[in-house]
């Protein structure tokens, strides 16, 4: 036996005496637990709406809202199955409730964002005050605010739920717990927070005692109106074309601490520059039709189609007509930690 | 002569003595400079529009816009005289430009805002991009902003200008420059900072540099939407009615460090329970009539009238109809510094 | 068959058929994603140093500080193997250094502290400058800084080494780079920073680029001395005797932004009340012996121990002789995302 | 009679008319009250503690401690004589405390410093716990603390007393009150407050309500240990020599709001560069001889000598021996209203 091999054989057979006492030899490990650079072990996906619609329709007859409490399919990232996990910190999926369908009150530390996706009247409510939802509107239900969904239209609706749910559960930080009605009781007309808070005014003595945005419903009306004042002001940028992103009007940050919501327009042919950065990343396609490649993937999309762009992979996307992207990932959070890093260079 | 006599003496003898020294006895005069509670050197004061528009419109006969840089009638604190101060902290002042005119651009550490008063279709451009003013619009040309006006409109066009002269000059802090031109070169569309910062969301990259609102013209239709907004959905504070304030996006501050700037709604028939607070106030009447009695003096307002309210004064305000009232004090600046006290006892 | 058992098929064939699609039901996991209250999936551990030190010792014979990189024996929860977690946010290990070694220079996205656990005398560097260490000192690499270790004294040195890892590799943020020698350049003198940041002053126009603290040594001498004076001033907490937690004096937060790092004195005969949080924690004992409850668990302790409390479970500490505890946690990225709770009830 | 003296006439008349209404034009001030650049009214001064001790002493059997409250010369600015102010936001003066005196106990809304000039053993009490001062020692006693000095020894005791007067006077915001008995209650050991916040580590728990440090003597021999530490670090700053600012741990911030603090050394035979910046500051000489040029004066200086440098004089000091000079201004209200400017340029 060589030297090598004695020194192999000395270290595996101590690797097997200090196991017992729960230690393990970091230099085996280290350069996989520090990386040169992110080497996630989850993958580029996308969902068709053609394709995942029919199924949502049918999960409609499977089980109600009320007894599903939420009655949504998990969009989860093929190398997570079984996690719930679209990105490693993000769960999305696409949430269905019917006509006359309630989605009971509850209340839970994870913070989620309903997009909405298709539909138009029913409500969330959001601590007493609820909103009629449209397609293009961003709604909050932050951190332990107790909310419910509602369908007093005539047809279906489907939004797209964001949750930091992995995020929190990492963190082992979760609290819930059931409303005592589904529906809870309304305090506060329609309208109130919108009246209060999103008009570039905010109330006199108002302090906000957590993070999250007063404003509860961002209304596609507006986002969309900003998104072509910014088209008629200047040019494009490279990687992002017209991008924005969602803000709580009482600091300046993202409308939940835990997520950052963005709603972008690329124009009638435009092909963004290659770009990456280190928050993996759901979109949401709200208007027309184009592709992105991410990594070595290219995915197709149109109106209502979403897909995932991971930490570090390269995304270029191009629009065949006039598009508007929604996304959201947890940038905010990696930039209070001073973790976040993007690169444009291309290279 | 008496011990007493002969003490005091020795005191003043005393004190001559130092004098050349530049020096003084504190204990002579420390009650005054720490007196119990404010006692203002500045007096409640109102301005009549009715008698004051004739003047306006008089010295717009006597000097144009350009020679005058900026055509402005003083509000001036009758205990302040000579000293350009309406209160001791705050600058405020009536301004006219003519159909034609312009006010030529120019840029100083000074922060002002404009508070439209009477006519509709000047033009207020800060740096590089203009925007269109009415009745009621918030604008802001903040501190080391090349700010000038135009009057494109067929009729004269009156706003309160606000500044934070005497704060600045108290600090000793102050510069300016005149642009090269009379009118600055306009490089951005108009519309564009509404579109990027007063939707609720902002450009993905854009990082504030100053701590002045990227907003500059809050325009009167939103504003009185919530307004009323806010008062279909519950009770007026007993003390303010229906009261905002404006906001800054990027950090939930004031638009400009120095001065707050509020908006206050008053229901018909309304009368607020006694207030006071540190920050002495400029008010200007935008809708509606009614009377405050600030201390012991009771002014009768109504549309276009100004009147303020100094520090640590009782006010009461009375609306006979629904009533709008704006102003704007140093409250951010005493907030800021711990300084900032209000009581609503009433006692 | 009877009607559950058709919906249940029905259900059951349908979840297989969206599993091609990347999706899955989440009302078959809602409670589990969002639990009630935290519900770990790690567990109470301790290790004792009398065990551990001689395994310690020999790795110095395995392997030499510069094979190794860092010569680490991983403290591994029990029920986390394989993953080098102490707890799901945390890495923790006991690193040594024999005299004459170097751990080559390095730096990584990965914040990490040094707690000193044996020996005196060996040196960190970080970013050009060299500290001593001694037993107690609690030392920061920050992230992205160049580090390296070397013992100039003529003993073994043993510390703690605290990182984030585990949270870094969530976001799939992490970067490292190999530093061009394995000592690198000495550019300012010992002390240097000491006198700089941690005299109750700082450096006129010195300001911070990141959040970390610019104080890089806290050293024992000073922090004990502050648990005395503590100790002298009032009663004990009841659930924490007397606790410090290390302060960035740039901005009032956790010297590195991911981690927070607290010092406790518990007097002679003294016994915490019950204590709960949701930052998991791990314990170094500093001075005196005692035991702890962790959940079901009780685990005897003295000097140099090491052991873990995970999140929610409630903790009891009793001290035979005066003790003192040195700990960390992700309480810091938890308070910033309004998810950090801690419960003094005892029920 | 030409168009000019006409229009001039006609102006005049104008301004006349309006001046019954509290009204007067912008235009013919707008220069002076938007200047170029900052040109203070208030001089540089400087105070010789040879000839200002005699006087000082003097003081001390013409009125007691007790009787004057605090009994302080004031070092008014000759170009401010009658307002008690040393720069128009500052005021300092020179307190004498005798042996066996007390300074009784009082609060307001106004912070002061204290800087000990001459003597060893006096105590200032805050908030109920007493601190010993010695010479070159910084104290606060902030904004509404309740405080009381008594001097213990056998000494005459000396110190620069700078406070927020003249600030707190323009915004009107003073309240004040005294304490039930001459000397308040102590609740607290001495010595807490430097345990609990001057460590580098803060209580657990501890969160501030002001933004006052909770540090409140910053003693001489730390500040001075610092000093040397810088100067063996590197080369002096140009223009300040080694300059260190006072800092509030729990924010990174200035002691108190309004007022920043300040400790620099300067070389033997070191000259800075010409400097100057927009905040007023008033000078204390800790150690050491030399002179400073500051605008056309020229102030010779040793050990508790004091002087003025006005906003924006440009100001070089020379020391003949290594020299220690202690400073405060108002930067730090400047510098959070975005005011604050300096230039090092010499031009």
């Amino acid at each position: 036996m060589d030297g090598a091999s004695t020194r192999n054989n000395a270290r595996r057979d101590f690797y097997e005496r200090i196991d017992g006492l729960s230690m393990a030899p970091l230099w085996e490990s280290l350069h996989q637990l520090v990386p040169p650079s992110p080497a996630p072990k989850y993958v580029p996906v996308a969902w068709d709406y053609d394709k995942v619609r029919p199924f949502l329709m049918e999960s409609g007859s499977l089980i109600t809202a009320k007894e599903a409490v939420r009655r949504v399919l998990i969009l989860e990232n093929p190398a997570l199955r079984g996690t719930a996990c679209t990105t490693p910190t993000l769960y999305a999926g696409l949430q269905l409730i019917l006509p006359g369908e309630v989605a009971p009150s509850h209340r839970h530390t994870q913070s989620a964002l309903r997009f909405i996706v298709e539909g138009e009247g029913a409500y969330t409510a959001v601590d007493g005050e609820r909103t009629i939802m449209h397609e293009g509107d961003f709604v909050i239900t932050p951190t332990w605010t107790w909310h419910d969904h509602g369908n007093d239209s005539s047809r279906p609706m489907v939004w797209l739920d964001g949750l930091d749910i992995p995020l929190v559960a990492l963190f082992n930080a979760g609290f819930a717990e059931n409303g005592e009605t589904d529906e809870q009781p309304i305090t506060t007309p329609p309208g109130t927070s919108d009246a209060k808070f999103a008009s570039g005014l905010l109330p006199v003595d108002w302090k906000p005692t957590r993070q999250t945005s007063p404003i509860f419903n961002y209304p596609y009306a507006r986002t969309r109106e900003a998104l072509h004042g910014l088209k008629k002001a200047g040019p494009p940028d490279a990687c992002h074309g017209y991008k924005l992103r969602y803000v709580n009007p009482a600091n300046g940050g993202s409308p939940m601490a835990t997520m950052g919501t963005f709603m972008q327009l690329l124009p009638q042919g435009f092909e963004t520059a290659p770009y990456r950065s280190t928050d993996g990343t759901v979109f949401s396609v709200v208007e027309g039709e184009g592709e992105s490649r991410v990594g070595d993937q290219v995915f197709r999309w149109k109106k209502r189609d979403h897909f995932v762009v991971p930490s570090w992979a390269r995304v270029v996307h191009k629009a065949d007509s006039e598009a508007v992207l929604f996304s959201f990932s947890d940038r905010p959070v990696q930039e209070r930690l001073d973790l976040w890093r993007e690169d444009r260079s291309g290279r």
